[in-house]
């Protein structure tokens, strides 16, 4: 409901601080994290909001109510909320929920899959696609630094597309096959969690931009098919 | 229909080329061309795909079926249709529409209106905001250039937010009073004449990055707040 909402002239009159990502984040969390309580009450909760509780148990559930807040107080829809699960550590379900579409993307590593009002369906990457056809979205957040952009600047000469603007609602669009590479950069765990799943149950590759295992990393690189995430690793290594 | 559509492999075997945009391109602009003939038989078009049509004429339509094609192709719901109709050469009236959002923004200068799944509603901009508050949406297509994205990179140490992945969309959204600048760049006539009476509508104000009219130019700067406009513009003039 805080999605799209304005500040109405009184909250101004009474000088209240009204800042609608935050509430929302919250009060997203507090459900998430009572409903989780309820039904599985020995299991951990990592949560943007409100931290940890039993991040040592072997089932923790990773939340992050609003992913993508830029988006969100812009109005712009590749925002969502990520609902990752960790068995021992490793991320075994994801879920990538976007409300104001009524779409939600979820997998387990293995499969993975896509409800909305156009119906169910498999999400499967484009597992063929090779360097020079490959579509590529970059999070805004490279910008921010000229040698971090440089980085992801190495692969334009070599990709059919690459832009900035990405958003988790972009790794849900390459787990449905529909662009080919997605590189993200200061990432917590309640960013990564849900998507690891997804992206690989859909037959993607994921991991950091240096190669490790993402669910240790605090950035992303993400393709749809196998042997272009070798080959791009290389190429990013390199212009680091 | 063809948007987030996927090419079968029945397709791929008989080595046809299937570009969804550029059939969806042609079949929207086919439509709207058929249905203004019809109903305003003097009336000229300028459309993106099939060129220009009495182009002299006292009305005429600026059509562009997909604006913002690299996310259409994406599967990113930050494209729209553009739907402008100049009255002698100026922008008179204006439509965003955002099929996959069932989202339509429209206006013609002196006010703008939106209709979607949440009711017809007036869009006004935040014509209030000053620049340290202004959140700041940027073309992507700054970034393939050094220098034009330098003009864009001098707003940020001033702004709250500055990120790059603006479409359409973005124009709708400081129309409706979410985000306060719009830059865009490499722009054409259809990528333009529809926004300008939105903007203005809603109380904002745009015109080229160089301050020339809008509709005369190949960038835009939009801005909620009338004063922001003149700021900016002058911080634009001096980075460039």
């Amino acid at each position: 409901p805080y999605y799209r909402s304005q500040l109405k002239p009184e909250d101004k009159a009474v000088g209240a601080v009204f800042d609608p990502v935050t509430v929302a984040d919250r009060a997203g969390e507090e459900v998430m994290r009572a409903l989780i309580g309820k039904r599985f009450p020995s299991h951990g909760v990592i949560g943007e909001e409100f931290g940890e509780e039993r991040s040592d148990a072997e089932h923790v559930w990773v939340l992050d109510p609003i992913d993508g807040t830029r988006a969100f107080i812009s109005g712009m829809p590749t925002w969502g909320i990520l609902i990752g699960l960790l068995h021992q550590g490793t991320p075994a379900l994801g879920v990538i929920d976007q409300p104001y579409l009524r779409e939600r993307f979820w997998g387990d590593g293995m499969s993975a899959h896509a409800m909305g009002f156009r119906g169910d369906r498999i999400l499967q990457t484009r597992r063929e696609k090779t360097l020079d056809e490959a579509m590529v979205w970059v999070s805004s957040t490279f910008t921010t630094d000229p040698a971090r952009q440089a980085v992801a600047e190495a692969l334009r000469p070599h990709v059919r597309m690459l832009r900035y603007g990405s958003d988790c609602l972009a790794m849900a669009m390459l787990a449905e096959g529909h662009i080919d590479i997605v590189l993200e950069t200061g990432l917590e765990i309640y960013d990564i969690a849900a998507t690891v799943p997804v992206v690989t149950g859909a037959g993607g590759v994921i991991s950091g931009l240096d190669g490790s295992p993402a669910i240790h990393s605090s950035s992303l690189l993400a393709t749809g098919a196998p042997r272009l995430h070798r080959h791009v690793l290389s190429m990013l290594t390199k212009a680091a």
